[in-house]
């Protein structure tokens, strides 16, 4: 059964290879009635866009995106959304000398052993170009979230190589081209760019996302729980090799009486949890952490294999991102929007008639983000 | 939409509360032809099992698993396997106490809030009893990964608090009450929850899990990717909270260069890949990890609230772990297993026409398991 | 991908086989707080229960339910629940015969080439007891539509052979063991079976269900319709080889000015569309038939072959429906109630919050249910 | 949750309103390394184009399909295919008087009690415009179907009104504007539908479709059996209100001996079964048949209310098809054609290694085909 579907009741459905003549996604499940345009869209898409700075890949792609169906006069159906993006900067022929070559650490390999052919062009399938429509399918899940449930969704860079954040200001996010919630760090981090990227290397980095407002009782157990949701859809990110939801891998050293958050009437003395509590959310911030690796297209040469199984000498010339968590910020957001919506209305369709049963407890998480 | 099922092409649906009258599952998609009987599965069950060393938790359940259907004879017919365990050792009595109290950081609040009421008889639902179905389940999918693929899943515990083990033996790992794979580390161990038991607190751990043998071509990009799926299962555990593919957290620090696996003709020359490019198993070994935290059942008093909003002590004399991971190994092998058994099938579904495209490249791991 | 799940947002999942040690279901995604017990499944399952009259196989199972989990003091709490019935009256040895036999008609030979080999006790998998657990799951959805959505489901036999019903009494329907709404045609059945019963031969049925207090707005097009989730579930009973919703194959020869139900605001003056109109429920009664074909286990000689290919002549002593129909009715009120709670929970998911838009037309069906 | 994808394994989602920019679909789950070009779909989209004949509709597409995703060179590669097809001829502002009209036996009324809106351009999403899409999707069913598994899909109208073909010949059903596979009866046909149209009524139909070549093996019981999936899928389209495997209905009259497909050597002695036994394909043609309503687009006055709920007379002077039957065989067959590809990847993932466990009976259905 093919994977290019993620949710159950608010479904996105990406297509597109990274020098196809598009790229696009169909949203199914979206509920009627609320404004969408192009506009609302376009925002997120340009935080992620690339060449806005030195520190991105220098292929320019305007990312604009058109609505093609689900919406009537301004406002959404019920109906699938198509939303559709132009390639317009592909570059087909820069690949065809990697055509018959498995670079290492790439996507290349697998590929051609499960499907046995591969479209080579800039990864094909398996380029990040294809987060683009999860950033913009994200967008419409945001804006469902913010205007109808509360719930706000927000990220930021939380280290890029050794470098972490000090100071936390989330309006500082959107000022610096790293979504950096620390100026002095942000200009750490600029210089450090400049110099690995004269060396030609990579480096790996790790975004933070918090999703407040979210009511208790999102989740499904024992499966579809609202942290495994996300760990799906956060590790289906392109280069993504680890998640965490609340203290994260701290628990392994932590006692209990450390780890939980104790409830009183005045709100949570904790969110070591990050929000989720049997699997269902507590009403608290819920917060997610991802590891991203560095970039393996790299012009220092590395070794790799031909299809005939000989050795080659891999040097790759194309535009490519030397820190891709650089622009994973809206990436993650998104898929934890698309997560959220989608539970959203997952809970809705069973326990709509629940009555409210107790106090719902403040969600004061008094840890600040930044030290999280 | 409910969350009790895993997996498209092996699904596995659980059922059953802590203190019921039983637990079950049923398998749907399981090939036909494959001899299976109880003692296919019991010896994982065993592996499990609480009571069994001081250090875990004195609940007396035998877990005597039944196949009430899907074999003929001894073996598979391709029908639903239908698996259950009577629960013997359930006392409800213990938990009228609990009725009316969210006990911190446990799945009480958040079940409240979104069904308007619960079964709080040892956590009903929530409760890591749960999981021993996982284990039967999986012992399924293990058994064909093993006998028809030439997979073999393992785990081990990679950390428990403070301690980790610095030697490494496969062999070792079945011979302490930890799947500890250092028999000198185990001993430690030992003494560190002798302590950390009379103390009355809990302890974090981390479970690492190793997929050998495992073909290259499993995994359904871009949502539906190894690694993801992987992630969903692991997360899904009760007390995870991180997860990690390969090198995981790592990666964060590392430059390209240092993080690409390059591959030669003799094999791949590191593995921070965790076995899977783009999404898809590259015929290296598969290699997750996971973070526990620590039991928040603690007899040291802790704040909580009652249904009525009112603030309330928590003290829990009940049967508890200590450190849920010490168990929590056969688990970890089980959801892995479960993710392998699926992908397989999914794949061949899709791509079992494809001709071999390419040599495959020797799964030579040149990283030892434990220090990886 | 398996196929014994049916349903999205309630989803039920059967197992068990027609003479391995019990059958049972789980039911996943009932809504938490509706009153449930054994008491409310038995009834129905006894309306489908064998051994009533001289006109059903004369194999005697109580067909007793137990709920062994899903519920706690009475009541459902929103997790998986998993009814079981122990199969009583097997008797395997019957069946050793027909081991190595394809008989006419049967399943033997599909599920033999589909798996390779095959449970033959009675069918196995392909046994109509299966649908007692569709008949306990049905029992279910009903309560919950009956008392939250105030939609009543309910069928009768509309054919038997060459005999149908003229009067029209639905209380009639429960008094006499075909589900007859007319007295006189049950007495014609009750002659017509003895007659056809002697001669050895079996002989097919008609079956109609009809859901009154059905909102509109039911059914998600464009795949998952209404009636094309209908046609699925009650196609999947065993022996149905066609179903009609409202006028059904009667449009075929019918002209737009005849078959369009014109709409006043006094109501709908007609149900040729069956409640269905563009796969969404109208509010008006949701019809549906189905068409059973006659048993093909008969005591009277038909060729078949054996596995090795050679012919053989095949003849049945084993206990049997001489006319599977009779006790349909329960089973296809029960796909009719699963398809409907699956597609209210599933549209209350997406358009929880739609504002009611326009009046609501009475759903005054001008059409006697005989009669259509 | 939302309903606009069929399928598990091969998987079709459609997107697109009859007067929006464009409709498409995304095909994810093909198998890799098939060639796929335009050319190989456009032929089954004219088939179902309409204007092609003074017996269908005169609004003018030219339904140009374009591939923009999920090929390479040529070939499929095994990742999402995207099919688009823009709308060329709409003319939105012929509906805006029916903007606040319910109209009789359309889908208006439920669109608007469901969403609290809809899109009313000529039904917007509710549409017989969406089954290109289907046309296109199943063109690429037909195509792996027919190339790598030997298996046809085969359509033919069966019943237009009171007129039935008597002779039958495949080639015909290509060559007249009805699909019919009698010359003589198409004239008849032609006939009848010019009387009609003068007339200012529609007309039902009967369609039938044959797939040939199926191996014995498809279908998952016990909910997913291939015939409820047939029946699903045929239910889905607009206007079929009765679908029938086989027989059909006529098994409701019928007795056991006369039921039964006796099984030889040689071959089944007749296919009542419609080559579907107990949910699996039996070897046998696989037959199904669908009825069609008239149209409700009339341009004889009809009783409609508006969204006020005041009696409204509704007037069609729209370009509508007097009878939809006559377009409906290409949309028939595509459906059959997913479904059956669909499980045959389905049967694959589970049973690719089930060895042929006994000979395979010639598919010899004795019945013609025209008189089934």
């Amino acid at each position: 059964m093919p994977g290019n579907t993620i949710g159950k009741s608010f479904r996105v459905t990406t297509w597109g290879e990274s020098h196809g003549a598009a790229i696009g996604c169909v949203i199914d499940g979206c509920p009627p009635g609320m404004a969408l345009g192009e506009g609302d869209i376009q925002p997120d898409l340009e935080r992620r866009r690339s060449g806005k700075s030195r520190h991105t890949t220098q292929r320019r792609e305007t990312d604009t995106v058109r609505i093609l169906s689900g919406t009537f006069e301004g406002v959404t159906t019920g109906t699938p959304i198509h939303l559709v993006i132009e390639n317009v900067d592909q570059r087909p022929r820069d690949y065809t000398k990697i055509k018959d070559v498995f670079r290492p650490a790439h996507a290349d390999y697998a590929y051609h052993h499960k499907y046995g052919l591969r479209d080579y062009r800039g990864g094909g399938r398996s380029s990040a170009r294809e987060t683009a429509m999860r950033v913009a399918a994200g967008a419409v899940a945001k804006k469902y979230l913010r205007e109808r449930a509360g719930i706000l969704v927000r990220g930021y860079l939380a280290q890029l190589g050794p470098l972490c954040p000090v100071a936390f200001d989330w309006d500082e996010v959107e000022r610096n081209p790293f979504f950096c919630p620390d100026p002095g760090a942000a200009e750490e981090m600029a210089q450090f760019m400049d110099t690995l990227r004269k060396s030609g290397d990579s480096i790996g980095a790790r975004v933070d996302v918090v999703a407040s407002g979210v009511p208790p009782g999102l989740g499904e157990p024992v499966f579809d729980r609202l942290d495994a949701d996300l760990a799906h859809a956060l590790m289906s990110i392109n280069a993504v090799k680890g998640v965490e939801i609340g203290a994260g891998f701290r628990v392994v050293e932590m006692r209990g009486t450390e780890n939980r958050d104790e409830i009183t009437p005045e709100g949570f003395l904790g969110n070591n949890a990050g929000g989720v509590l049997g699997g269902i959310s507590s009403g608290q911030d819920v917060r997610a952490s991802i590891a991203l690796k560095p970039t393996s297209s790299l012009r220092l040469p590395g070794r790799g294999i031909d299809v005939a199984g000989n050795p080659v000498e891999v040097v790759t010339h194309g535009r490519h991102d030397p820190c891709v968590g650089i622009r994973a910020t809206p990436i993650a957001e998104a898929m934890v929007a698309i997560v959220l919506m989608d539970h959203y209305l997952r809970h809705r369709g069973q326990n709509a008639d629940v009555e409210p049963a107790a106090p719902v407890v403040p969600a004061s998480s008094v840890v600040p983000p930044a030290a999280d």
